[in-house]
């Protein structure tokens, strides 16, 4: 098998797998919240993780907030951010972000009647930073942009649009999720005021993430609880997936030598692409592990499904527009027409994926890519 | 062990244990909204949870929300039910709420002007119906109160409150969270409109639980993301924590049966003590596995250490406010004084405890409570 939906989502790291083995048949279970020796010890094991992910990520301690993942940690934001409302009544936000965030956009939009304006991007999947930057930020209560995008992999200016945000004095929401785990982050040198990821897409269990707060004394929760999370987010913790999650941090330093490795690979397997194939966002640096490739002529879900066959798994877009037969959101917001829109896949493979993995995906691409023109599929 | 803090949290069921012994190594993790097949039959794994869980909670198969807990599930019904704020301004609230509740009261009584009243509540630990319903209700947003209370076990009238808030037609919210998986409930016979509860509660994966809506199409998300749960509920699913939920629920229905036995144990438990000992809420209906009892004389956490030291794990109070050498909220709104208050300890069993922890359980708190009086520890 061939798992080449990293972006998606990450199947279990093979080190998680061996920390549940011994994990889960041991007698350690309870309220971490207690002060019983089992829930004392749980939450050691809990704190102990939010250090180790402290330190990978260059966050304090105190800055790590454990969550249910990355769209719980961009709603909390919004949240803080937006509500109650007050004087400033516009946001700006890049077209091309997740769901997590286009879906509050909507709700603030509809329900609060914030002024929510889109930032142009082009062709390839880059936003117009000379645009946002060109505008009267007086009245902006906040901008939104990613720090990469999850489809092209295409990274985006944000240190530039922080500058941009601290001399306005405009809060920068930037999301980080597709960049946690899959390039060196840290928080302090990254001037950020949030960050957040989710762990299924870092090899952690599911239902497991974290906000990064600057300022965490100041925020506001959106879920209410006990006073768990010094009181910035309610609920009995996760503390299992928090201790995979500590585990997969862990990996991914360890495995952050090999980055420009995978970056190679994933440039040898582009050059070996059909010359008809278009590379969405080549012309921009993009992750080390994600290309977006369109296959003029084919349809996407024809080459998907035609990999499947050999046991390679891939997507045409994010999973959530995934199920539509149509260019996904983000193509379309970047203008792409639909032609190429349609023809696309994302191959975005894990930091665990080898040479060989890299080189048999080429092969069965060009395969099914031959297949598919020779019979017209499209 | 004996582990007597199953309202704290419960350690994982032994069928849970053993479902993830062999899903865990199993090679089925992606993202579960992706169409590719690995997603496609993580999905269906999730589908089949939903509708195991409906059938066991007499709900329909899309009136299950998967959530992070019970936590999120009552901080999305406040939030859908008080944002935006419209004409009407008052909550009644009982005082012996969960923390997850009073918290939100608190936010929405600072933040956005509410009027929280809190209903009266006897030195049992019962709220003053006929007081609630002798109020006016032309101005009350929502009413609050639990099914049961986590610390004195004791069940509230919530099925009077459902009517005349029905008669009113005023929201009611019922927090259910320790009626689920420890008496019968059936959503659709309950007329709660809302129900939810955890799944650390329930020995199934931490991170897990649910809320159960009678009119889901309705309800308005704070977690927003990619259509995830209908568009009610954003950010990928915890699906392998969903699974454990619908073990966890199974094992539940088959043990239905020995509740009676329980109460019956609990009750032995309780005419063993000394003679000196308070069963708070002891005139009222109580879950059958909680007892709440106050020795006076000796502190609770002194009673509480003494167990421990023999392997028996219980609390003082709800793990929130354990922590606190202090009467709890909970007993303090219901007017306990401080030497019963701070004498207190909550035996909560598990549906897995046997007659034999029960016994040697009520051996050990009377040995406890001989020494500790024969050595005036307070």
């Amino acid at each position: 098998m061939i798992y080449a939906d990293a972006n998606g989502s990450l199947p279990l790291l093979p080190e998680v797998k061996d920390y549940l083995a011994t994990r889960i048949p041991a007698p350690l279970y309870a309220n971490p919240n207690a002060i019983h020796s089992l829930g004392t010890k749980i939450k050691m094991g809990m704190e102990k993780s939010r250090k180790i992910a402290a330190d990978v990520l260059g966050a304090n301690f105190n800055q790590v907030i454990w969550t249910s993942g990355a769209s719980e940690s961009l709603s909390t934001v919004f949240h803080h951010l937006l509500l109650p409302k007050k004087n400033k009544n516009v946001i700006y936000c890049s077209p091309i972000e997740h769901a997590a965030v286009l879906a509050a956009m909507d709700y603030y939009r509809a329900t609060w009647d914030y002024d929510v304006r889109f930032m142009p991007v082009d062709l390839d999947g880059m936003i117009d930073f000379a645009w946002l930057s060109s505008q009267n930020h007086d009245n902006t209560a906040m901008i939104v942009c990613m720090a990469a995008n999850n489809e092209t992999g295409v990274i985006q200016p944000w240190q530039q649009i922080r500058d941009l945000a601290k001399k306005c004095v405009t809060p920068f929401v930037c999301d980080t999720t597709q960049i946690i785990g899959r390039l060196p982050f840290h928080f302090e040198e990254s001037g950020l005021d949030w960050a957040m990821a989710s762990g299924h897409k870092l090899g952690a269990l599911p239902g497991t993430g974290f906000l990064l707060a600057r300022d965490p004394g100041a925020l506001k929760p959106i879920i209410f609880g006990g006073g768990q999370e010094n009181g910035l987010r309610g609920g009995t913790q996760n503390y299992l997936g928090v201790e995979t999650l500590a585990v997969a941090m862990q990996t991914f330093a360890k495995k952050l030598a090999t980055l420009e490795q995978h970056n190679i690979w994933r440039q040898e397997l582009e050059s070996a692409l059909p010359k008809e194939a278009v590379i969405i966002g080549k012309k921009y640096p993009r992750l080390p592990c994600t290309t977006l490739v369109g296959l003029p002529g084919v349809h996407g879900q024809g080459v998907q499904i035609e990999l499947e066959s050999q046991d390679i798994f891939v997507t045409t877009s994010s999973a959530c527009s995934d199920n539509e037969p149509a260019t996904s959101k983000v193509l379309r917001a970047m203008k792409v027409d639909d032609v190429l829109g349609r023809s696309v896949v994302r191959l975005s493979l894990a930091l665990t994926a080898t040479h060989s993995d890299y080189q048999n995906l080429t092969q069965a691409l060009l395969t099914a890519y031959q297949k598919l023109t020779r019979i017209k599929a499209y």
